[in-house]
């Protein structure tokens, strides 16, 4: 393959005036854009990708920033947004945060150099500062967790109507002693879920009891294996519980188990997202359905919209209550 | 921040020439050299990542190939080789093959184009004969799944063995009419655990049946479902199964419990991996545990030695059998 070296010594003029063109600068005169253009046909010449990134501008890739891998939810939304994405000539790339600034740094850093056209951020623990101060200059998409307070644009459904329905069917099952199972309360998604529990309460005159709250450190199965562990372990238990994630969910299913406990007799469950795994326990998991490929879609469609220059707004999606055998 | 074009300014020089001297090109008089060196440290200018990348000739970013990341084994891998990456300097981009043969392209040129060091492979789709010639001239380790003819280093477990140790489980449990729900046998850790059966059913004097081996198209929970229904359809019922993944035992449970029979009274299960979800199941079930932190860790390990001009060579880890509530 021909050089760029090779393309300047044919066209008589130096490797930087081949970059000029191939940048589309306007400082370089027509005869020579001509003789430079005409060099690059003849020798067969393909700009490298870091060649076309200066051309072009464009990479035609898109980060997509999560906080762990490890979790299902996020990987249903990002087959929605490789389906949208390589449909319209984009690829993905995946990045793991795992909550670490320094990786989050490392990736900003690969849009600011062009690397990459725009970032897709589904990461809660993401710093917002940092985030806003990047989408002033780079397009940026918030998918599922958002920060409410910046100019970002998202895509998410409501946290606190969906909690608000998922306590809502317990409520009308016969429950009074719903317990919560939450996350960390510092993401947005947490507090507006609980929002919603604490509404559907409310409405039907059920008190609001501090011992039915947990808040969970991380949202692994452990996590709530070792809520519920805490909520059995008092004398005042729960009739049913409500967990913000199925992964929650499926802990909490295995520590009832584990206690000699069924599900639903004893204690009714439901848990949000409606990951496959959700339909794979026994019994099948009542949950909240996010329309996550739907999600991921949406996100990558407004994201190649703000890169062609189309204006876009934030979406909220609808949830379903999906109802199974654990309530 | 200042740009290449200050620099060059500054120095007297061309931007090709800055250019050179970040490249380390040996044309550059000394003199020169120096003009542009100090020049830099005056105006303080950093190199972009693009700069960088051409300068010392490293990204610092590695790739990994993953057929697909809506399946956890991965996950744990990954984790393994992150630790390892990060600990080293390096990042790692998660790429997505989807068995996309297009796809593969794209992340076989981010390397050719040096906008990645290196790749680590698990995806068992890959084309064997392009990861070849990629690695006659880039940094390739294959991990868990391999090309067994090409001169790629790999790091794996020995699957037959580990097939074989879990079929003389159920064996040794008295089990005579063991059934294989296996993956795709045109990958070899398909083929290879499938030797490990026949070889545990001959070693005992137990024939090998057709109709107990099953063979899934893809590897999700609906796959595991799907055969386990064939396999109780069928007159001659098994009484154990050794399902190739976790996820497909999941599936396998699910349609032995939808039948209303019981594991492991019925019938006895045991899967592979020892992913997270395969203690979460009602009963826990029985599997062989991959090292997969470990398998993630030595990839990585493997790769930046061969970054650093090491001689590095495949590594077979050890399994291990995990009884637990499912046999």
């Amino acid at each position: 393959m021909a050089t760029i070296q090779e393309v300047a010594k044919k066209a008589g003029v130096s490797v930087a005036t081949v970059s000029r063109v191939l940048n589309d600068h306007t400082t370089v005169a027509e005869k020579t854009k001509i003789k430079v253009e005409q060099a690059i046909k003849e020798l067969n010449y393909e700009p490298s990708v870091l060649g076309r990134n200066l051309r072009t501008s464009e990479s035609k890739l898109l980060l997509v920033l999560i906080p762990s891998i490890s979790n299902p939810f996020y990987s249903e939304i990002i087959n929605g947004i490789e389906e949208t994405a390589l449909t319209k000539g984009y690829n993905i790339l995946l990045c793991e945060t795992d909550s670490n600034p320094a990786r989050e740094t490392i990736y900003f850093n690969l849009v600011r150099s062009k690397l990459a056209d725009g970032i897709i951020s589904m990461d809660p623990t993401i710093n917002k500062v940092k985030l806003n101060e990047l989408a002033a200059n780079y397009p940026i998409i918030q998918c599922s967790e958002y920060d409410q307070d910046g100019a970002i644009a998202y895509v998410a459904i409501n946290n606190e109507l969906a909690a608000y329905h998922a306590v809502k069917h317990l409520i009308k099952l016969g429950h009074k002693k719903i317990a919560l199972v939450n996350s960390d309360e510092r993401f947005l998604y947490a507090r507006e879920r609980r929002q919603g529990y604490e509404k559907a309460l409310k409405e039907f005159n059920i008190p609001v009891q501090k011992q039915f709250i947990y808040n969970t450190k991380d949202v692994g199965f452990e996590d709530g294996q070792q809520a519920m562990k805490k909520l059995l372990d008092q004398d005042n238990r729960p009739t049913a519980v409500f967990a913000v994630s199925d992964i929650l969910a499926i802990g909490v299913m295995k520590q009832i188990h584990t206690s000699g406990l069924q599900v639903p007799n004893d204690i009714a469950l439901i848990g949000f997202d409606k990951i496959s795994f959700s339909n794979m326990t026994h019994p099948t998991l009542t949950t909240i359905s996010q329309p996550m490929f739907k999600m991921g879609a949406m996100a990558a469609t407004m994201m190649i919209d703000k890169l062609q220059g189309k204006s876009i707004e934030s979406v909220v999606l609808e949830h379903e209550l999906i109802i199974r055998e654990s309530t």
